[in-house]
C-alpha cells in the first residue's frame, strides 16, 4: 500500500491572507478535513459600516467552501455589487469592497457577536453553514488590531493595506491588544492535543499574518511545547513575494528580503522551512531546509505543496 | 389668476410609516419643495446586524426621491435580495427585509454616526445625495425607541411590527428615552420659523408614528406656540385603518377606533381634522372637521389630499 500523504494524527495550520488561504485549501484537500484545524489571523479585522469584518477568516472559509472569488482572491464568487454602487451614489466610502453576498457573512457575524457569542463560535457557525468540514478559528476571541507605523503616521491595517494599497513605507508594526489577549479555548485545546502530528505555517506574510497570531500570549509557548514538528512554507521565491507587500515591507523594515530573514522572524520556532526549488542552494541557518515547487497556481499545486509540508513533518517525527 | 394651492410661507409636516410617506410625497409635489420640512418618526429606529436602521426616514426619503418600492411600501425600488438570500443560507435572522441597495443607506448612516455626525446630518446627507429637494429630519438626534407592551411582554418596535406582524395584543406603549431627548436644532428652528404657515400631521398611526415625535420635550409646546394652524389628515376611514394595525391596536388599548379618539389622541393640538367624505357626518368634537377624499392610491390622490390639507390651513389663517 502507498504511504498516505498525511501524517496520522491531527494537523494545525497558521494562516492569513491570500497565500495562506491557498495552502489552507491544499491541506483541506490533501488530508481528512476533520483532522485539520486552521488558526487564522485576525489582526486585520476591523469594523466597517458598523459591521464586524474578518477578511482573513472569510477568505479561508470561502476558499474551503468552494465559494471564493478566484479573480480577486478575496470575497465570494458569483458576487454582485449593488450595495457598493449604492454606497458610492450616497457619497459613502467605497475603498473597501463588500459584495452583496459577502456582506451577509459580516452581518451575521456582527449580530452573533452582539448577542454575546465569541468570535470563535461565530466563525465556526459560518464555516459549518457553508459546508466547511474542518475547524476554522481565530487564535483569540479578543480584538488584536494590527497598527502599521508608516512614514505617513500610524495606520489601521486595512487603511494601510487596502485604502492606501500598501504604498506608505512601513517603519514598524504593533499588534494592539495582543499582549492582553486570551488564547481561545478552542485553539488552546488544539495546540495541547496529544494527537497533534504537524504544525504548518502557511506562506503568509509573517509580519502581517503570522506574527499577530504568535503575539497572543501562550501561543508561541504552546507551539514550542508541542511534540509536533513546525513546518513553514516560504512566502518568498527568489527574494520576491508571490503577491502583496512582503519584499517591499522587509526592505522598509531594514532587512533584506531573504529566506534567512523569514526564518529569523520565526525566532527558532521552525523545524523545517520548505523553500522553492529555485532557492534550493540558498544558505539558511536554523531550520532544516526542504526544496519543493511552492508556487501555487492550480488546485493541484495547492495539494502538492500541502503534501510536501505534511511529508516533511512526517519525516521529522521519525 | 387661480389661487395657489399652497399657503405662502413654509410648511412643516409630521409623519411616519407608509401612510405618512404617501402624504409627504403629495406635499412635496403640491408645493415648492424648498419650503417643506418633514419631521419624521424615529421611534421605530433600531440596530440590526449592527447597522443603524431608520425605516420611516428611509421610506419617506425614497418616496420623495422616486426610489420607493411601490410594491412593498418600504425599501427601494429595482431592488435585489442577494444579501438576504445569503443571510438565510448562513442561518442568520431574515425577518427584517434589507435589500442590497437599501443596505447601503443603512451602512453609510451607521458610518457617519460612528464618525460623530448627528442623525439629522446623516439624514440630510442621504436625502441630498438622492436628489430630495426638501428638508427631511428627525425631531431629535437622540434614540427614542418605542417599546410595545403586549400580552407577550415588552417588544422592541420592529419585533412587534415586523417580526410578529403586529399580532400580539397591545397593552401600552413607551417612548423610551423620549423624556430625556433633546429637540434637534434643525427641528427647533423649523418650528420657530415666523414664516411657518401650516403644520400638517400626516395620516400615520398616532401611537406608533406621531406621538413618539410629540414625546420629545419642547416639540408639543413649540407646535402649540406656532401661529401656524395644525391640520391632521385622519388615519381611519369608516373606522378602519387604510393599512396596518391602527384599528386593531385602538381596540386593544381599550378604545373604539373612532375619529373622536384620533382627535383626542392629539389632546387639543389640532385646529383641523380632515376626514374622508365617507365620514363627513361623523360627530367629532374639538377640531374643525373638513371632509375630502383621503384614500390615496395614485400620485394624483396624494397631491389632492396635500392640497386639501394646505387649503384647510390657509382657510384657518384668515
Amino acid at each position: 500500500m502507498p504511504e498516505p500523504h498525511f501524517p496520522s494524527g491531527r494537523v494545525l495550520a497558521l494562516c492569513g491572507g491570500i497565500g495562506g488561504a491557498k495552502l489552507a485549501l491544499g491541506l483541506y484537500r490533501a488530508m481528512p478535513p476533520e483532522a485539520l484545524t486552521l488558526v487564522v489571523n485576525t489582526g486585520d479585522d476591523f469594523r466597517h459600516f458598523g459591521l464586524a469584518v474578518s477578511p482573513d477568516i472569510d477568505t479561508v472559509t470561502y476558499a474551503l467552501a468552494g465559494r471564493a472569488n478566484t479573480q480577486t482572491g478575496w470575497g465570494r464568487g458569483e458576487e454582485s455589487w449593488r450595495f457598493m454602487d449604492a454606497v458610492r451614489e450616497l457619497g459613502g466610502e467605497d475603498w473597501f469592497g463588500l459584495g452583496d453576498t459577502d456582506l451577509a457573512t459580516k452581518a451575521v457575524r456582527t449580530q452573533w457577536l452582539a448577542q454575546g457569542r465569541r468570535l470563535s463560535e461565530a466563525t465556526a457557525m459560518i464555516a459549518r453553514a457553508l459546508g466547511v468540514g474542518c475547524a476554522v478559528q481565530p487564535a483569540t476571541d479578543d480584538p488584536i488590531p494590527t497598527i502599521v507605523e508608516t512614514d505617513e503616521g500610524d495606520l489601521a491595517f486595512q487603511h494601510y493595506f487596502v485604502r492606501r494599497r500598501w504604498q506608505p513605507a512601513v517603519r514598524g508594526l504593533r499588534y494592539q491588544g495582543a499582549a492582553d489577549a486570551a488564547l481561545s479555548p478552542e485553539t488552546a485545546r488544539a495546540l495541547a492535543d496529544p494527537e497533534l502530528a504537524a504544525i504548518v505555517i502557511c506562506p503568509s506574510n509573517p509580519w502581517l499574518s503570522i506574527l499577530p497570531i504568535l503575539a497572543v500570549p501562550g501561543l508561541r509557548e504552546a507551539l514550542a511545547a508541542s511534540p509536533a514538528p513546525v513546518v513553514a512554507v516560504a512566502p518568498l521565491v527568489g527574494a520576491q513575494a508571490i503577491k502583496g507587500p512582503l519584499a517591499k515591507m522587509m526592505v522598509e523594515l531594514g532587512m533584506e528580503p531573504s529566506l534567512q530573514n523569514i526564518a529569523d522572524a520565526y525566532d527558532g520556532l521552525l523545524d523545517v522551512l520548505i523553500v522553492d526549488e529555485a532557492d534550493r542552494h540558498e544558505a539558511v541557518s536554523g531550520p532544516k531546509i526542504v526544496a519543493a515547487p511552492i508556487v501555487m497556481h492550480s488546485l493541484d499545486d495547492r495539494i502538492a505543496v500541502a503534501r510536501a509540508a505534511l511529508a516533511a513533518a512526517r519525516a521529522e517525527r521519525r
